[in-house]
């Protein structure tokens, strides 16, 4: 079972397998493992998978055979454990409990060489509807609190060598850090103004248009002011909602019209990018008690980050959680906005 | 002027450079170009880089001339200008300065070939005691909070096609986050266990020894609890202190031999592996009123961090602040304690 330990220090928390653990030649083989073989991921190899939790079909396919478009599976090597309890307790001075969790793969095409920017609307809206179920269907376990929705890809995004598109779910026992962070930083900004800073942000974004990249019925992409990474992206619903799994079936189109966009105006600006995605929703709240996290419906608005790869993260921001980026987020959103695709 | 853009919601700070702003095919050329040419840090070559800053060199030896064994420079390509004042401003709901502050190039060896586990005790106290000097000098500039030292070794790890070895000192006119958030830790578990957390850390581990790679007279090296990343080591300084500058003689020449032996017993399980490395060293307080960091001196305790990047951060990290380690630290202390050199 992997532990979850706890940073005594500032609290950030670390998954340690501890099964298998690599020692330093893995690290060696793995790095010069780039191998091209058969894709797990491609449609008709549905058996070199664990058997899928859910899939959107043709009608009259069978489950674990051909005929889907988007599929979801548990990972083959999950850093977190559906069975168990969380176990928490003390090691000396330090806090640990057992890695209790959901890690699921979810492929996003039967097609091996298609990326985002190549589906097509209905394609993708499909996609972010079955990441709607996934997160509405782990939100019934009592044992977790967050569920975080992300993508790799390429190796320098820490992508696999198997380029098939997929994204991750991993499912995790406690709220994490950087969620909190979000979360306590909203809140605050809402006592003061009694308004969410989310829909403050998109509406000054809105009136200025300059790092406006795209605009839809019921979405905005934009360059965030404080961009840590050239050409980071951030996509928001123009609609007030914490919750990403209460996107409307309205909205879900509209954000595959979104996402095809500006994954094309990326794809078209810097190539095939290297780049991790994060949706950021709100904590699971069904099973709570009353108590702290009671405003985060008037306080927190989900929204999804593309973060481009292009630059190396390193001592600086490691030491000190500044980052150094070298494109104005002005001058990346004038350049994708003006981006024919 | 480069720009000190903060993010409104969780506060983080990003440096972004307003000049030479890099667009998409500059990111493609910079990919390609890893060229071997001339190096700018080697003896003989100090006329491509600034004026030296400071040299510990040969009796008798001219300034920027050779007969040096470590040589500090101003970064050719500063991330922070030296030059200015603040000019703190809002921007509509956000906040922005101007990048002032300082970035030097710590050139640690005149020999373009050697790393530090290579090094002589002697050298290695050299170029400790060089950090330390830079860290008192930049003290006296009013302007600036922190100073971080940190170093990038191979690409991977954000180093660049040069390999010679050096550091880096950028200093900030804000306290970094990430200091913040440790200053905060171990100021809570101060005024809870009135006793400093990193000293309770040093004799859990001594007693325990499981996570002890070596421990010289004043120092100790460890693979942390809650290790991010395989093989991570700490050092720190037995005899509480929180300002790394204030080391005293015999502890610098001890800090050359626990430098010397933990970077040998890596290179030797690891080979020629890519790290980044800080040290965290408290806030100025030199020019301070009285106030919030009145504490620091009894709870915060200087410390190295040397982080292997073996493994890649990609999506999962970014969006939870989570860290997934294949390498429990007990079994990466043992390694590394086994290892001889």
């Amino acid at each position: 079972m992997p532990e979850l330990r706890k940073d005594p220090i500032i609290g950030r928390w670390v998954i340690v397998a501890t099964e298998r653990a690599k020692r330093p030649k893995d690290f060696k083989i793995e790095h010069n493992n780039i191998k091209e073989g058969v894709c797990p991921f491609c449609e008709g190899h549905e058996d070199m998978t664990p058997p899928e939790i859910l899939a959107i079909r043709e009608g009259g396919t069978k489950k674990n055979g051909p005929g889907w478009d988007v599929r979801v599976v548990p990972s083959i090597t999950p850093v977190l454990r559906v069975e168990g309890n969380l176990n928490r307790r003390g090691h000396g001075m330090y806090d640990v409990m057992d890695g209790v969790g959901a890690h699921e793969i979810l492929i996003e095409t039967p097609d091996h060489n298609k990326e985002p920017g190549q589906m097509t609307i209905e394609h993708v809206s499909k996609i972010a509807r079955t990441m709607a179920y996934r997160i509405a269907d782990l939100e019934n376990d009592m044992r977790l609190k967050y569920v975080l929705v992300f993508k790799n890809h390429g190796r320098v995004a820490g992508g696999s060598h198997i380029k098939h598109a997929r994204s991750q779910l991993i499912a995790t026992p406690i709220t994490p850090k950087r969620i909190k962070e979000k979360l306590i930083g909203a809140r605050r900004y809402f006592e003061f103004k009694e308004r969410c800073i989310f829909c403050d942000i998109i509406k000054q974004e809105m009136d200025s248009q300059s790092r406006i990249v795209y605009d839809t019925d019921h979405f905005v992409a934009m360059s965030p002011f404080a961009s840590r990474f050239p050409f980071e992206t951030w996509i928001l619903p123009k609609r007030h909602s914490c919750d990403y799994h209460k996107i409307t079936e309205e909205e879900m189109l509209d954000f595959g019209k979104m996402i095809v966009t500006v994954f094309g105006k990326l794809a078209k600006a810097l190539g095939d990018f290297p780049y991790n995605l994060i949706i950021h929703t709100a904590p699971f709240r069904a099973h709570k008690k009353k108590g702290y996290w009671d405003t985060i419906a008037e306080d927190f608005h989900w929204h999804l980050e593309i973060m481009p790869r292009l630059t190396q993260v390193a001592g600086f921001e490691w030491g000190s959680g500044f980052y150094i980026n070298p494109t104005p987020p002005e001058e990346a959103a004038k350049y994708l906005r003006d981006m024919e695709i």
